[in-house]
């Protein structure tokens, strides 16, 4: 949709943003978009330092800043306390989300008899839904989806194309997962056995709370007996590895490629950036935070925010780093010590020697050396 | 199946696990779950000390714990030298593995006609399989399995949906790979041409050996010449990225999210944990581990465990992190040292010129003072 | 296709390889392989020192070797200055590329009337493509491939199955990508609000240069404003995650499991090693490398090779791991030396104490004593 400045502004007042125009508040913003690509009737905005740089070469024809920002001469800007805050409500005022296809339940979907489906579904073609699933109301489920038997899920569901969900497992309502990811494979369940294994049925589900949002090509494995959890409001991004019996709390951030073994518990609101990995049978407090490619083989403290691999508390890890780095320059010297102060030490033994011996008769002998 | 804990018993001894029960052996178990999760008439067991908390609280109507772990009043326990075999066992009898749906050969799947599928096959809707392709006994393919042109592939196969196997490769017997697994895609084969790259056809398969498991999403790149070969035995997680012309041993497991480049042999029972790396054409012998996102960057002798990027034998590893974690500790001192020292020895070395001026007469000239 | 040695050498030479037979040029040669697999019949090639050994055991009918290499006797050979670029275009000769099924538009594929679709198309059943779509000419589409509403594909498109195009994607010619990538998902795109976290629309696309190859199981975040870029002649393998807003330059080359974070720019002919990381909102120069499990916390030089976590020059990074490497073996030493210059600076000073007490009256009190 399209809007002017002036109605934008006044949007984001009646959502308890306050903000004011420099400039010509009649301009019609048709869209949003970012400094570099923005064109004229689109909107931009500046809430990292970095991007300065692109200020005074942007189309747009009106740019968010924050209190503090100068602005080049002539361009229109929309002064606000949070201009991320900001373009965040813009963006979903301006464009909207995802709009589904409504195609209700097409019948080339291939539905178990016995599946219960909700109202104002957009079942797609080539979706598999098997036997015992029941699901809420206003599902869209895109094409190459499947559903494994006696699945329970909420409303409001969301699958992109190619989402797997194997049997057993409980979704609540507005559950978004995107292409590619699968739910509640088996596990590395294994009991060695001479020199092979014995597959260990995994007889636990998946279970995913309200809001959960997870990226494509995750792959979330079934708890061995049990549970796999993933708990309300948290956010996944791609390519993600959770393992059998993990708990991960309400309101996580979990971005790419991090992975978690079997059987940890992660705390509320914990965040785990890219990479990150957890070893199996831990806990990780609320509100934790643990820092790109880190490798978790511990308890994480509520609130720490922890690096490295292992990882320790951020701050620590960055004193190593600083070390670390000084470590080389040092070498040569350092490495040459020991021998220096040994030389030092035998100086000044052999000194001492010296002195206690002119202090004593010269004839004298040392009871040294007679052994 | 439901069993009583006394036929539940009986069954272990007949397995080889001898088992003695405390309590009621009367009770009827009609499954197994966790210590937090089991309800009355099911079965739990306690095999990590970690998890000892939850014993005096659990709900489950019997526990399989060890010979020497006390149990809480009134809970009637069955007591095993090895809970986790037990346990892995029990859940064998009372959940069994899981069952497929017998469909026989759907009309919906797209089967070639030069392709032969052996007999009891079940070939869901909307699994294409292409021509020449050659399947044995008793084969399991879910929707949106693609299996390319001229696979020949062994009897008790497996797919999980959306798996997709690319022409020419060959499977052994029994062999089960989980949702979006992707064999024999073609590899990072480029030949640099000027600015650009040029692509070298992959011209090899993928061989995967029999009982193989693979978990889901994972990718594993066919030969450039040759095969790439997962041996039998080996069990595989989730997310991993094999690549092409690699060999991987028999019975090796492979933790989720590792990625071994090509050219790479693995021996027999080697265990990669969660987000290795290895380089390209090296060898990790026999019985080897690589700890959790260790980076391997040569090779690995046999029953070697190593850690580290780049991965070193362990011990040498821990000692490495011990010693970094005190340097910072220790570094104040450590930096100002080589200044102290120098500090000492021109202290000494000036007494002793001293000394030795206090020997001679003063008015001789230092010679070195001519230069 | 089958040609005599003779035949392939002259056909290199027509490339610009000069190259010389040694040995018997009449031998027919049907197909290429490793010097450990091939058979009478084939060709192998020697480009690395560390498979010389197979060069004694090979089957091959005839080897390519390089100018300096010794053959063993009887040893059919073709020598030439750069083996792998024969090797390379021999396999082209020999093998050619991926043919694929030529089946037109199947009628079990879902095209939306609006879809413009070229010249030559061969678009597989189960195949789905929305409103609003338009591709060049022969393209080719495997099954389950999902191509949402208004993307815009050039020429020669190549999807392998289970392929996901979310909306509004541009796509250049010669694109190929393989099975299991899902491009254009929506990001981490999140405003924490209270909490939990409020999801702001993906409104950005990501757009795909021509001759752009990326590998299985890979996840392109969409740009939440402008759009994601993967410029022309860039190869990426499998399990590659590319964050929103990220530019990758053109013949790049990102080896498997790499990740990149959001608003990341990455120069021309940047190679990323396997599970690189790189964090968001920096540069990486032209021609820079970043080894292997490399985490990328900064911006990098053009040119500039990097290694480690943080990544740093690779010179550094090595003078730090070998150094990490001696200093368990010296700690003993290092860590008792502040102690022991301690003790040197405290005899050294005693002993001055005593030198000059004994060059003074006795009497005389130290001034410091009156403090």
């Amino acid at each position: 949709m399209a809007a002017t400045l002036e109605e934008l502004s006044r949007y984001l007042e009646e959502q308890g943003l306050s903000c004011q125009i420099e400039g010509d508040g009649d301009i019609e913003i048709r869209a949003a978009n970012t400094l570099e690509d923005a064109r004229a009737g689109e909107i931009s905005f500046l809430a990292n330092r970095r991007y300065t740089k692109y200020l005074g070469e942007t189309q747009a024809s009106a740019v968010v800043i924050d209190r503090h920002q100068e602005p080049p001469d002539g361009l229109t800007v929309l002064r606000c306390k949070e201009p991320y805050a900001a373009i965040a409500l813009l963006i979903v005022k301006l464009h909207g989300y995802r709009r589904h296809p409504q195609v209700g339940i097409d019948p080339r979907a291939v539905l178990h008899p016995s599946a219960r489906i909700g109202a104002d579904a957009n079942i797609q073609h080539n979706v598999t839904i098997t036997e015992d699933v029941v699901i809420g109301d206003r599902a869209t489920i895109y094409p190459g989806c499947y559903i494994g038997p006696g699945c329970r899920i909420g409303d409001d569901l969301v699958l992109m194309p190619n989402v797997v969900i194997y049997d057993g497992c409980v979704l609540g309502d507005r559950v978004t997962i995107h292409a590619g990811t699968v739910l509640a494979n088996d596990g590395l369940g294994y009991a060695p056995v001479g020199e092979g294994w014995h597959k260990i049925p995994q007889a636990g589900i998946v279970e995913i709370g309200d809001d959960v949002e997870i990226g494509s090509n995750c792959s979330i494995d079934r708890a061995t007996l049990g549970k796999t959890v993933i708990s309300a409001g948290t956010k996944m991004s791609n390519l993600i590895a959770i393992g059998h019996g993990t708990k991960v709390g309400e309101n996580c951030m979990l971005v790419a490629q991090s992975g978690v073994a079997g059987s940890v518990t992660l705390g509320k609101h914990v965040t785990l950036a890219g990479q990150v990995g957890v070893v199996g049978h831990i806990t990780i407090g609320d509100g934790a935070t643990v820092g790109a490619k880190a490798g978790v083989t511990g308890d994480v403290r509520q609130g720490d925010t922890v690096l490295g691999q292992p990882a320790i508390p951020i701050r620590q890890k960055r004193r190593e780093i600083a070390i670390l780095g000084k470590l080389p320059g040092m070498w040569n010297q350092l490495k040459n010590l020991p021998k220096r102060v040994r030389a030092l030490e035998s100086q000044l033994a052999d000194r001492k020697r010296r002195a206690s011996e002119s202090d004593q008769p010269a004839q004298t002998p040392d009871p040294k050396d007679k052994r």
